[in-house]
């Protein structure tokens, strides 16, 4: 165990702590990327497909001949799949499907007062584009969490693109597009896979809305692409803050805290506690099994730089800070856990108790795992249902409504010097004559 | 009448007109700009309230003692308003807030499985900023329209930032805000203003959402901001989208174009209609209506550069059509209109039948008229109480329930190379064992 640095204990006040989180959080933009990321968008909008072949030979070391992967490569993967994986991969996307089920929304109307109707329709989404990183990064299950609201939407076309792979793509991959009900599956990825889905080529057709999380040049390129279609949230490193207190069981804490320490080097554990003697054992116990980890080079640096262990004395000032944090995962392994949920403020998702190991909700629980990082769960929510739709409003007046509110409507435009305002609705009631 | 130029009238098939919309949308990136509005957040976070004292003198020609609004200056502009302005700004936030009722989210819980709780909580954002421009552009409209579903969502704090004016700020836009129940007012406008927003001074706490409309410097500053905090959408010209035919009368046609045009002179009105002989009516009711409007430049030139009217045979060509433009506003003045409602996909405000001028509801029918421009209605909603809270997803599982799905979990952790992902759940069954 020697030569591994202990992950570090502070006992400060919270003003204190909160500056020390705040460090944390700061963002760093690098301009070199941006450039290169714009020069690769107007190669894709100039050359199309023959960019991204271009570019998968470049970047991925890979001739393509067909962008496409064929239909029955899906089938075949699902259909090779190992058993207890095609049970699992079941399991999950029907924990998935009831969860965001309860996320459906509907529109409503209104038609309480006389010769007057407003509404708002809810509409899916006609066309999503879905990134899925390759090489290890490949996750199934991050297919089922994006695929699965967006078909519950009702998103008419649901395309994945992901970076070609000299040895093919990942089967698990393939086999989860097909459960999920993905439409197609192009083979291209980085800032040039963006491009083609916010602009199109002769075979990907544009869509509105590109998800899934990426390195920094399919992230930078979401932003620069921002606008002429929908993004979902840019992705920091995994987070999981942990309130805890002597009732928890230090060697539990640890090993969900290098769960997502093992995600990403940048990854952050926190763990929040009124029990210095917790602190002290979480500490010890994460050395312990940071030890025989597969992952314990990344797991180690996310502990070491970026982690902390925070003892404060009253639970109301542990809220009170985590809530600062706003973590993408936050468990909350106190006594009577339910019982705080209203302290709540700022999080992504919620563990309860003692069984409620995060990575349950990784995979299997149901609710989404992708979630805001970087204190953006101050104002973000989960990926859901909610995200694949667009609300339309409307509204309908009778004559007689509108002859009622004429005079409120016109006092106002005209108060905004916005005379054409004004007339379009008098136009209703009299004829204006041009002089 | 003479020397006005008539709007375009086009007679092309589906895809050709898909071509020529498809001209009108194209967006451009001026770096210089975005050099100077980065320039100007730097100082901001530097230097705090001194900046915007600074750059108020700079570019507002104004000397501030105080960057707040004193509470009492809200109370007498309400108070002394003019009443029949009062009266009409009351039943505006009676309608709006009655419609943004309607759109408050409960969230759900799901307990229909032993020993599992799922579900999801609806958070009120802490803080909001709203940015109401100054001079000719200061609608009282906006602050209701912005301000109303924030605090309905249950925004703690919502303040106002607007730009310092020598003659003072706009009486009715204090008188609004007051209404609307804004927590403060601060004068500061221009970028300058958003980074106070987004960072924080001595005297403006930072927000978690920056809402409303503003220059290009106020929209280039918050997509720079953006990712700190959440932003609106970023506001193009007002558009509206005409869907009508033999029935409707030209004048009124003519006139709610016009209502729409004068806003800006990149402000787009588009009529499509299956009739000849209405186009060509309409065509000459703008240039008869045109003549003596306040506003007539800025009307001229968006009739002139930016407006069309199209005539295409068929009724669904129509509607696919103007699906592909996703106006801002739609008024389908049709013969039973309402029974259109399901051919639109993409608009942000659709107004039926003929008493339904666009105005209404920049003004007074309720739905809101912060509207996706520029195409985004494909994938963008109209400002509501949605904008204002963000969902928080908890999950809860009993020992059992766990122990159900463990296998589920550690397979598809393990299928992802993520080791401590499967130990974590292990951990609640066995202890692990440092080597």
């Amino acid at each position: 165990m020697r030569g591994i640095k202990m992950i570090k204990i502070y006992q400060e006040d919270l003003e204190t702590m909160k500056r020390i989180v705040a460090d944390y959080t700061e963002q760093v933009v690098d301009f070199e990327i941006e450039a290169k990321v714009q020069a690769i968008i107007t190669q894709v909008r100039k050359r199309g497909d023959q960019a991204l072949i271009d570019y998968a030979r470049q970047f991925d070391g890979v001739s393509l001949t067909d962008l496409k992967v064929a239909e029955e490569q899906l089938e075949q993967a699902w259909l090779q799949l190992d058993d207890s994986l095609k049970t699992s991969l079941k399991l999950a996307a029907q924990n998935i499907t009831s969860f965001h089920e309860l996320e459906k929304e509907k529109g409503f109307v209104d038609a309480s007062q006389a010769g007057i109707v407003r509404g708002q329709k809810v509409t899916p989404l006609k066309r999503v584009g879905l990134y899925v990183p390759g090489g290890t990064a490949a996750y199934p299950s991050t297919i089922l969490m994006n695929a699965i609201p967006a078909k519950l939407a009702g998103v008419e076309e649901l395309v994945v693109v992901t970076p070609p792979q000299k040895e093919g793509i990942n089967q698990a991959v393939l086999a989860a597009a097909k459960l999920a009900g993905v439409d197609a599956i192009y083979q291209v990825g980085g800032a040039q896979a963006i491009a083609a889905l916010a602009y199109g080529t002769e075979t990907i057709k544009p869509v509105d809305k590109i998800v899934g999380p990426g390195n920094i040049f399919v992230a930078t390129a979401k932003k620069q692409v921002f606008g002429t279609v929908a993004i979902d949230m840019v992705a920091g490193p995994s987070e999981i803050g942990i309130l805890a207190d002597d009732s928890a069981q230090a060697s539990e804490i640890a090993a969900d805290l290098l769960s997502q320490a093992e995600h990403d080097k940048r990854a952050r554990a926190m763990l929040i506690t009124n029990s210095l003697s917790l602190a002290q054992a979480v500490a010890k116990e994460v050395e312990r099994q940071l030890v025989n980890l597969p992952r314990k080079e990344i797991a180690q640096a996310a502990i070491m730089d970026r982690s902390f262990i925070a003892v404060m004395p009253q639970i109301a000032e542990m809220f009170d800070l985590m809530n600062t944090i706003a973590p993408e995962h936050l468990e909350i392994q106190l006594t009577e856990p339910t019982a705080y949920l209203g302290l709540v403020k700022n999080a992504g998702s919620v563990f309860l108790g003692r069984y409620a190991s995060e990575p349950l909700g990784d995979y299997l629980a149901g609710p989404n795992h992708v979630l805001p990082t970087g204190g953006t769960a101050r104002f973000s929510s989960p990926l859901g249902v909610y995200d694949f739709v667009k609300r339309i409003q409307f509204v309908q007046y009778s004559k007689e409504a509108l002859a009622e509110v004429e005079k409120a409507v016109t006092t106002l435009a005209r108060t905004e010097g916005l005379e054409a305002h004004a007339r379009a609705l008098e136009s209703r009631f009299t004829n204006y004559e041009g002089e």
